[in-house]
């Protein structure tokens, strides 16, 4: 069974995106064709979205789909004479929030990801520019600075997680790939000694390691499963010994990775995206 | 006025975070207080959310708001024994969405971030490696996998809307510094020729510019307002003579200025994340 989904936003498309993936996914037999319709924000961009799927659905045998998170009021009226099943998103929850604080809303496009929230938007860009300079052991002196500093071996994700930390959340995350040297010292690199409490570990099976690396630098020693087992092994007594905060890796998502290390940190989960 | 807002959600929070910043901007006079409670996953932990967010409500004026984007059926019943108004995601689309499609949702925790799409995933990852790598006009030779180059005179934002255009559409996005030489030859980089069809021009207001760049480096001819009206006239008239595809960023988020790139090149549009 297949369906066109249309995401229709009146800004980025990104609130529809998520949402969307969030509730397909529950449907496991079906496949979805998803399209996302964003900055339609006037009759006319209506007019010509609503077009573009009705000729979609003619085409089809199944009506689309529409999750449309349009805001003001004519517009998602407007949406509703789109032959398609429609999901209104600010209509179902919009309403009770009026109700709950007693308010009108006012509609405002676009503000989730605007600059509105100035200092928080100026927080993680900064915070990218800090993961970016503090990737992979650079510019050492500056952990002073880091909310975060990462610890494993080469190639247990901590760059991506250290990237999305920071665009998500304005964390300032730094990360220090542990080589050689270091695991075989069995120490606490010195650098990262005064820094103890900021330490987070992350871990991953030998193999999936192995099969990552190999994609990098195939038949190398690196890569060979030989080389990931003695790896992992002496990083996670390094991080037992240590009382280190350890997240394995081998199964997750760089956003499940980003929120369980918020989880584990006791972060106070204050939603920091504007 | 004041509301104290949980999210509550089985996996990441993501989605929930994303749905509360859409409906909670539309309300200008009242400040929220946002808490994500994430990984909710079992009778127990809703149990410990529900007396978190009773406690808090008997401190405060005003009843708690919850939006739980919770999947298990039980779970969802348990939430609505909070002392909160409750806003149930799932509850309110999954239903309309079972009928549609004539078949029941397969509850499904945390899909949405996880490995499940794998393909996708690795893209992505691999796509944000790729945005670092080819940051700054680092590896040139690489341009011919890139699906976007983004060029623009320094600190008009590249970087990082490259590493969001990886993360969460994984596309190959390569970015290109315009710098004195470039500007003053007046022709498109040798390096870029060959790239036409692939470029995309970021501006921005000199004084925009300015105040950014004196961040950096206070007080540099670098940072100079009148240094920031040279390079920047210079870049738009090599974008107009070049019939470059331009976004001005000086008032977009990283968010706003990542998807009107892909509504101005026309892609597909296609949510990519999983």
């Amino acid at each position: 069974m297949k369906y066109m989904v249309y995401l229709v936003s009146d800004s980025t498309g990104i609130t529809a995106e998520r949402l969307a993936q969030s509730l397909l996914t529950q449907f496991h037999d079906v496949s979805f064709d998803i399209r996302t319709l964003r900055y339609v924000d006037t009759v006319e961009k209506v007019t010509a979205a609503c077009r573009q799927i009705n000729e979609s659905g003619q085409q089809a045998k199944n009506k689309p789909i529409v999750i449309s998170t349009l805001v003001d009021g004519q517009l998602r009226a407007q949406m509703q004479q789109a032959d398609a099943h429609i999901l209104d998103v600010m209509g179902a929850f919009l309403t009770p929030l009026e109700e709950i604080i007693g308010q009108q809303a006012t509609p405002s496009v676009g503000l989730t990801h605007g600059q509105g929230a100035q200092d928080t938007y100026k927080q993680r860009m900064d915070a990218v520019t800090y993961a970016l300079l503090h990737d992979d052991g650079g510019v050492l002196s500056h952990y002073d600075r880091a909310d975060i500093v990462l610890i494993g071996v080469s190639r247990s994700g901590k760059t991506p997680t250290s990237v999305y930390l920071a665009m998500q959340y304005g964390l300032y995350v730094a990360n220090y790939p542990l080589v050689e040297d270091d695991l075989n010292s069995g120490e606490l690199p010195a650098v990262l000694q005064p820094h103890h409490d900021k330490l987070f570990a992350l871990t991953i099976l030998p193999e999936r390691l192995h099969n990552i690396r190999e994609e990098r630098r195939p038949g190398s020693t690196y890569a060979s499963l030989a080389q990931c087992q003695h790896e992992v092994r002496q990083a996670e007594a390094l991080f037992r010994r240590q009382r280190l905060q350890v997240c394995d890796v081998s199964r997750l998502s760089v956003e499940e990775i980003a929120t369980r290390i918020l989880q584990q940190l006791g972060f106070p989960s204050r939603a920091l995206h504007p």
